[in-house]
C-alpha cells in the first residue's frame, strides 16, 4: 500500500519589532497593531489523513495547542507533521506559523474549500486562544515588512507593508513566556507600540522600523542585559539592532550584527507570505 | 564614469476570469469585483535616476500613460525600463503591472518613503484613470489566486484568496482593446460579475474558479470564435478553460490545453505578488 496523499505548506517565520495589545471578546477582533518581518526561513506542516491526530515537531511527538486548535476548527484530524529551522519559544511566531500552516495544508488535503482569508481566520482564533500570538498569523500570510494598522483577523484587521528585502541576522539565546509578558503589561506595551508604529507610519522604510523596534524595546523594559550588550556593540559599531518580541532574540538587517563582531544567523525577508507547496 | 544607480521590481501578470464595473467619481474607490490568477511571468520594470523620462518596453521607446501617471503621482521623473516575458494587450494586466512595478522601483531608487499600500494606491489610480485596467493592481500586489471582493485600493478594496498553486497554461491569438469593451457593456459585465463571483465565494476552488470564469464569458458575449472553438476542444476532451478578461487568450489550469492537443505557452501560479528585487 502507498502512503495516504499529503500536502504541505510553509509559513514565514515572523520577528515582531514593536506592537500593541488589543483583547476583545470576539477572538477575530483581538490581536495587535504593530510592525515585523516575515523570514524566508520558517515553518514547514506536512499533513496527512489520519484516524486520530498526532502532531509531530522536528520528529519529535508534541502538544502544540495552536494547532489543535485549527483542526478543532475545520472540525477534522490528521497526521501533522512539522518541521521548523528557527529555534522554538525564540519569538519567530513559530505557534502562528504551526496554526496558519495546519490551516492551508488541512483545507487542501481535506478538500475543505476555504478561501485564504478564511483560513487566516482559524488559525488567528487558535492563536489568540492558545494564548501564543497576536499578530503574527495575518503578517505571515502577507510576507514582507508587514504593518497591522488594525487588529485581527480579516475583515477586521487591516495591513500595509515596509517595502523591503534583503539579509537578516539573529542570535538568540533562549525562551521567554509570551503569557506571562503580555499579562503583565499590556498598558506600557501598547503606549510604546503606539508611539513606535506612528513614528514608522510617517516613514515606512526598514531604518526607520529598525529605530522604532529599538526604542519600543527600551521602553517596554524586557530587554535582559545580554540582549541590551549585544545592540549596544552593534549600535557602537554605527549599526541597528534590537529584539525579537518576545524572545530573547536580538536581529538586525542587512550585516548589522556580523560587522559588528557577532557570527549570526542568517535568514532574509520573505516576499510571498505562507502558501501550500507543490 | 559608472551607471546611476538603478532599482527594478517583479509584478506578475494577472489573468481575469470574472469581473465586474464599479466607476466611482474617486478613482481610489473606482474598480471592479472578481477574481483572477497571478502568474509568475509578468513585468520586470527598472527604473534609474535621468532629468527626464523615457520609458522603453523590451527596448523599444514607448508611450504608457499608466506609468507616466506613476510618475507624476509620485512627483518624479526617471528612466523606465520595462520588459515582460507576457504578450502585451491580451489580457494579462501588463499596463498594471507597469505602473505598479515602477511606482515600487521608483520609491526605491528616490528613496520616496512611501509604504506598499501608497504605491498600490499611486498604481492602481494611473491604471484607472488611463482606462487599461479596473482591479488588476491590487491583485498584482497580492499575488495568488485574487478575490476582489469590494472595489477599489487600500483601504476601500478588499482581498481574499483562492488557495492554489500550480501550472497555468494559455494561447493568445491578438489585442482586444480594454476601454471600449468596458465602456459598451458595464451593466450586462457587473450582473454577470456579480453571479460568477457568488458561485466562487460558496465554494473558492481553482476548479470552481475555472467554471465561474466559464460561465461569465458566455454571458458577457465576448468570446470570439476562435476563442469559443479551443474551449469546446478543451471541454470535450474533459478540461476546462477560460477566456482572460479582456484579451484574445485562452487559459487553463494544470495541463488542461496541452491535454486537449494544443500547443500551448506554460506559466505557473505566482504565491508572491509584486516585489522589488534585490
Amino acid at each position: 500500500m502507498s502512503d495516504p496523499p499529503a500536502v504541505s505548506a510553509f509559513v514565514p517565520g515572523h520577528i515582531t519589532g514593536l506592537f500593541t495589545v488589543h483583547r476583545e471578546e470576539d477572538p477575530l477582533r483581538s490581536g495587535s497593531r504593530g510592525a515585523g518581518i516575515s523570514l524566508t526561513n520558517g515553518v514547514t506542516v506536512e499533513v496527512r489523513p489520519a484516524t486520530e491526530t498526532e502532531i509531530r515537531v522536528d520528529g519529535s511527538v508534541a502538544t502544540v495547542d495552536a494547532v489543535d486548535r485549527v483542526l478543532a476548527g475545520l472540525d477534522t484530524v490528521g497526521d501533522i507533521r512539522i518541521s521548523t529551522d528557527l529555534p522554538l519559544g525564540a519569538g519567530f511566531g513559530l505557534s502562528g506559523g504551526m496554526a496558519l500552516g495546519t490551516a492551508l495544508a488541512a483545507n487542501e488535503v481535506f478538500d475543505l474549500a476555504r478561501s485564504e482569508n478564511e483560513l487566516i481566520r482559524v488559525a488567528h482564533v487558535a492563536d489568540v486562544e492558545a494564548g501564543t500570538g497576536l499578530g503574527d498569523v495575518v503578517a505571515q500570510a502577507r510576507g514582507g515588512m508587514p504593518i497591522r494598522r488594525a487588529p485581527g483577523a480579516p475583515p477586521h484587521g487591516e495591513l500595509d507593508g515596509v517595502p523591503s528585502r534583503g539579509r537578516v541576522e539573529y542570535l538568540s539565546f533562549g525562551e521567554l513566556s509570551t503569557p506571562d509578558i503580555l499579562s503583565d503589561r499590556p498598558e506600557i506595551i501598547t503606549t510604546a507600540g503606539t508611539n513606535a508604529l506612528d513614528h514608522l507610519e510617517t516613514r515606512p522604510t526598514p531604518e526607520r522600523f529598525m529605530t522604532a523596534s529599538r526604542t519600543f524595546a527600551a521602553e517596554v523594559g524586557l530587554l535582559t542585559q545580554e540582549l541590551a550588550d549585544v545592540i549596544d556593540v552593534v549600535e557602537s559599531s554605527g549599526g541597528s539592532a534590537s529584539m525579537a518580541m518576545l524572545g530573547e532574540t536580538v536581529f538586525a538587517l542587512g550585516t548589522d550584527l556580523s560587522a559588528a563582531g557577532f557570527d549570526p544567523e542568517v535568514t532574509a525577508i520573505d516576499p510571498t507570505g505562507a502558501t501550500i507547496l507543490e
